[in-house]
């Protein structure tokens, strides 16, 4: 098949949405900013949301479903974040359709309006801690630790698969605890559980920080982040988890009995990530002969295609391949024989590659002869010949060593494009390079904006490493105790 | 604990509604008809999804997902469709909130109207169909097998936790072949899998059978469905499939070039199954003590709880148990240790039954005098003492006996509750004592909804094995070829 997909060099942002498009991930739909996640698309979100829903299980949380819709008076309840979030959003308003009086098609039936507007969850702070004052009374029903996987909505004017779109699944922790101690404890936990899963899973390098106030989740008192760099050098913000403080028990009245006897309000948390996730594995690994899988999320690990002239030939060549695909099945390898008779090998391989999975085995009446097979690597695109009964312990090892490449490879990439300025004139040289730049910054919101409105920069976070050290702020010169991370961001 | 439920018998809907609350599955939200599905509920549902997510993919199917909102107009493509859906519905109308301008609260922006109101899906066959039509073009794309897993949202008046509610989570497979055959073949295929979910898992017995044209699916040629029967007698649907004939391809212009070189539409089915389920796993089993859940879907297998006076006796008993608990554990048993020093054990046993955990077992200090334990089963409340060194064995032989006895129990119940009439006196008579009557019905939709006006009762379906056999109408005495399923139903 031909790929048919521009390069990163010439256009990366179309190559993105190629990519998307002829891997079949995802495509746009009839509705404008929403998406079809297509089967195959699918199959790595769920192999994303399966290893974390396990991560989320075995640091204590639980599942539950809470309401699709919130009333619109529930976001008015907690100041900041109705700013951030009531805006753009998908108002129901009318609960029937009627058939249009002059017989075409169907209307909205006036006498159907809703008393008060529901709004299609953005986020679902409002709607589950009205739940938990139902929920909690003392100090007993504490620590409460809750997940729900579901699809919210907000109105992006201008969309783009996976990264941005009106709908998207995701989940979203919602934690109640009895002291601000826990809840931080826990703000900082599932920022960790992210941050590995990013790492360990989808091969992504991630620096951990703390947003600036501006950045911060509307109602947050605190949000940390894991901030991961695309190949044009762009940050991407993979995962936050937000310290609420107070805050939404104040707006929702719910107090506890702590064990001494008195009442207080309950301290909360929540965290989340979405199939934006999606995005970043695609632009994190992706080249232009399309997908580069981290084997961990593959769906398919290994594709095994018989080279062959004639039709007579296949029988003799599934003799040696089902064998192997059943070895390789049983070192719990998702193994695919692509013996379709209607395209050739060529257009296979340019197939297989474009939807990046990991491993191609193929054999052919030389490898009968000669009792080998063909193993190429995705991440590398090499190739090589090995005996049959070596097979499986090839394709076992490369398994680790693609994942390991891959995310080598990405930090190799986040390292070289990384640099530290004290000059704002270098740093608007760096920054129409691309990547990331430490700098020192003094603090303000005034000075944040600023930079960001002449530059199209961001402060992505604080890194929770950075080092204590004096310095002054690249634009106005006042003094800064430590460097922020500076970058143009998805 | 006090469980606090009122019996079967007293009050079979009260019953219902207060077990579903108080053993912490569900609860009404504050959006009128929206339920919060609890941790424990939640559980319930997430085991039955995987199962069902597994018999999906082992026949072939993939996941995808299609977007929440469809565009008005979509309804009207498919006459039938447009009736039975598009009436009582979630309309978004407007896509933006703004600050009242009397300072109070947020009001809709009527600049940030629709061009075209958005339906909140109540099923998906439109939009999905209309995305078919972009990736279907030749017999060689056929068969598309996708199910989704979603929420929908059907604006009903009258609500109920799990068994009719505005939202639901359920799934909706939606398949495009390019035979009739062998779109009905899928149609039954899926019913198959149904009903042994249902048998197998659920422990509930089902009848298959076909819908009667009044019952059907809107945009339907055939709806093949399960019934089951609860311990009120009443029916209950727990799963339909489709066929859908072309009607949905003619209505989203989806046409296929066949291998003879000819176009033609395509043909189609759809299948769900929904939380409706867990309502339906409630009411089958459970008695007035609380829950209880067949093994394969229990969230928790085994609970022990040991009995002591004093704190320092704990311990010894962890000593005993955590190694039980250890080797329960490696059987693939999910065990929870009750070691809460908050609550009695007699407040333990009463919470455990009313949360349907299948096996506990409690160890006291004579049980470490005498080397024993003691094992009780939900379902028959029976209780033994047992070796220690038994106890594994006791325990995992006892899941399965509880499995297989709870299934056995329904069908009885069914059984002892089924029974056939050719009289429309005692077909009255018999309605009010409950359960399923198989009668002679003359075919005509005149005569089904006079029934069901007169008695309440509705034609649940026409089962597949109901033998042939010439009789007289029981209504209107014209002739009939079989008996067919009435039943008062939810």
């Amino acid at each position: 098949m031909s790929k048919g997909i521009i390069s990163r060099k010439e256009n990366y942002s179309q190559w993105y949405n190629e990519l998307v498009v002829k891997a079949g991930l995802a495509d746009n739909s009839a509705v404008r900013g929403c998406m079809v996640i297509k089967p195959y698309g699918y199959a790595i979100w769920e192999k994303m949301r399966d290893r974390l829903d396990q991560m989320f299980k075995e640091t204590g949380h639980e599942n539950a479903y809470f309401p699709l819709f919130i009333p619109k008076s529930f976001f008015s309840r907690e100041a900041s974040h109705v700013e951030g979030f009531a805006k753009e959003c998908a108002v129901v308003t009318h609960y029937r359709l009627k058939n249009s009086p002059d017989g075409k098609g169907i209307v909205v039936d006036d006498d159907a309006r809703l008393e008060e507007e529901l709004i299609v969850r953005p986020t679902s702070e409002t709607i589950i801690w009205n739940t938990y004052r139902d929920w909690i009374q003392s100090y007993r029903d504490l620590p409460i630790l809750i997940n729900q996987w579901a699809n919210v909505v907000r109105w992006e004017m201008r969309t783009r698969l996976f990264l941005r779109t009106a709908e998207f699944l995701w989940q979203e922790g919602h934690t109640a605890h009895a002291t601000r101690d826990e809840a931080m404890e826990e703000t900082e936990r599932m920022i960790n559980v992210y941050a590995s899963f990013a790492e360990q899973y989808m091969g992504i390098p991630v620096i951990r920080g703390i947003k600036t106030a501006n950045e911060r989740f509307a109602g947050a008192l605190e949000t940390y982040c894991i901030e991961a760099m695309m190949q044009d050098g762009k940050a991407l913000q993979a995962g936050t988890s937000h310290f609420l403080g107070q805050n939404f028990a104040r707006a929702f009245d719910v107090k506890f009995a702590t064990r001494e006897g008195t009442l207080d309000y309950v301290w909360a948390t929540s965290w989340g990530v979405s199939t934006r996730l999606m995005g970043a594995l695609i632009m994190a690994h992706s080249d232009d002969n399309g997908l580069v899988l981290p084997p961990k999320l593959a769906p398919i690990h290994v594709v095994i295609v018989p080279i062959y002239q004639k039709q007579e030939q296949l029988p003799a060549l599934e003799e040696k391949i089902l064998p192997l695909k059943r070895e390789l099945e049983a070192k719990g390898l998702t193994v695919k024989f692509d013996d379709r008779d209607t395209v050739k090998p060529g257009f296979k391989f340019a197939e297989h590659e474009l939807r990046g999975i990991p491993v191609r085995i193929a054999v052919g009446p030389r490898d009968m002869e000669n009792g080998t097979v063909e193993i190429a690597r995705r991440d590398t695109l090499e190739k090589n010949v090995y005996p049959m009964n070596e097979a499986v312990g090839v394709v076992t090892r490369l398994m680790d060593e693609i994942q390991e490449n891959i995310y080598r490879k990405a930090l190799d990439f986040r390292s070289s494009n990384t640099c530290q300025t004290d000059s704002y004139d270098e740093f608007k040289e760096l920054l129409e390079r691309g990547g990331f730049i430490m700098a020192h910054w003094d603090g303000s919101t005034e000075t944040e904006n600023r930079i960001k409105e002449e530059t199209k920069a961001t402060i992505r976070c604080i890194p929770f490493d950075a080092p204590e050290e004096e310095g002054k702020c690249i634009l106005t010169g006042k003094p800064s105790k430590r460097r922020v991370l500076f970058a143009r961001a998805y």
